[in-house]
């Protein structure tokens, strides 16, 4: 639990991973969940193919697959096995893939594009991009009953998922958000809508990646924390780049929360104080980790660090 | 199994309810469901007033509560408690009420008016009335995760919800729905628009309570017959309904199928034969109640006449 302490751990797991560099790493979890879509769904199941095309549209639309990976490495963080928890990774990204469908829509954020492709519902039309959001959601549920899991560790991160994926949570961020666009918002409603449409699902993918692999309450705790910190410091990172980012880098339009009158945190308190806040962030969140009760938190670690350096 | 004994069951059954007749079960159960409505967040849950509010608009909309009764009466069916169904019967209202919220929508069905009251989006905007329905699909799942039912029973009832209610069930439905609505439709894909987008639910209704109680396989089967027979009923009638229903009887626009060219069954196979099809497939559906393997079938046999004959 003392400093030294913790530097043993971080430098153990590196050897542990056999030397795999994180961006391997990451680049071998990402594959792992993109093979998974090809068996997405039972091969029974009849579906109409025009959805099943705008659900895989979305999925196949990219990222780095950052949730999943964190349900991944919070099962390894805790002696778990990534495999084992691979269902649950995969649902997760169901999840953020629904929310950027919806998120885009006309009556939402109008995007017309996304990672530089056009939005589901430019190329399927909202009601087949509402649907096809509805269907990831709600087989997001279906990944976890299925992930052949024990039943009451399977049950408890269903429960989670609704909670920090619903009302109080990402639904509640996001509605938190399309009125703060209407109106009056200040520096704690924006962190308030941060913390919910951005942290609550990094810290469900931590908590049920870290279940998979049996981790106590107190894991659970310190990787929750962990978790709203790196996913608040991750939303603060984004408003950053989106105020000094390049369009080609990000490959969306930059600018276009100041454009779309969005309030941002560089609103708030300027462009280097935020870069200062997501470094503090990022360290308290790295300090919990390291707090004794996540067995090897190497990768979490390494993916904190990650996550503040990206696109810089 | 025989006439004799289905006959005695049947009336064995009416003798149990103490001689309540359906309407009040109906109303007792209803009213059941709407009350647990008050309780329908953990009570330290925050989340924006407005998107509660828009949530509890919909949930509050009425109707007969057709799905949650059907729960309820499943589980008694088979011996079980309506009470320890109650959380499964309002998690299906929730996901029907989702489903009414999405459908209404301007992309999907346009609709300003249901049951006589102005739809989500009339009164919250396009972007609360995804969300609600987003959060109420979402919530649904936390329901029945937090039922109080044996670990294996709620996973195994949240595994066919995601399935009934998903891609290949009423997201299913739904998206070939609209896709019906753009050009060709034939009778064979009407009724799988019918049975996805209707009966898919009122089959996971049923096995749900029957899973409450503890049904085996056998009585599963028996009660997805009969849901599935039902249910197509159930939407035939609807079909019929609005050929031949009075705008005031329903409360909403009638003919609006016809005029936003959907095709129907009485488009394809009249309006007697749609009627006689309803009775056929009623009785069809009740006889397979009568097989032996449902215990106590008497409410859910009052049950499929009273859908039968709604409205006439």
């Amino acid at each position: 639990m003392t400093s030294p302490g913790s530097d043993r751990t971080e430098k153990q797991d590196h050897l542990s991973a056999d030397g795999e560099s994180l961006s391997a790493y990451m680049q071998r979890q990402a594959a792992r969940v993109e093979a998974a879509f090809d068996r997405l769904f039972p091969a029974h199941w009849v579906m109409p193919d025009r959805l099943r095309e705008a659900m895989r549209y979305s999925l196949d639309a990219g990222g780095k697959r950052m949730r999943p990976i964190l349900v991944m490495a919070a099962a390894e963080a805790f002696g778990g096995d990534a495999e084992a928890a691979l269902p649950v990774a995969c649902a997760v990204e169901l999840v953020h893939t629904y929310s950027l469908i919806h998120d885009d829509l006309p009556a939402m954020d109008n995007d017309d594009f996304r990672r530089g492709k056009p939005t589901n519902h430019r190329v399927f039309g909202e009601a087949m991009a509402i649907l096809a959001g509805d269907g990831l959601l709600t087989h997001a549920f279906h990944m976890i009953a299925d992930s052949g899991l024990p039943a009451d560790r399977a049950l408890a991160i269903v429960r989670e998922l609704s909670e920090y994926a619903g009302p109080r949570g990402m639904v509640g961020g996001q509605a938190a958000d399309i009125m703060g666009e209407q109106g009056v918002t200040g520096l704690a409603e924006l962190e308030y809508i941060h913390l919910h449409k951005t942290s609550d699902l990094i810290v469900f993918s931590l908590r049920a990646g870290a279940r998979v692999a049996g981790a106590d309450e107190a894991g659970l705790a310190a990787v929750s924390k962990f978790g709203e910190n790196i996913g608040l410091a991750f939303q603060i990172q984004d408003d950053v780049l989106d105020v000094i980012g390049q369009e080609s880098k990000l490959g969306k339009a930059t600018q276009s929360d100041i454009k779309g009158m969005k309030v941002t945190y560089p609103f708030f308190i300027g462009v280097e104080r935020s870069i200062e806040k997501v470094r503090m962030l990022t360290e308290e969140g790295k300090k919990v980790l390291l707090s004794g009760h996540v067995p090897h938190p190497g990768r979490l670690l390494e993916l904190a660090d990650y996550l503040m350096r990206r696109d810089h």
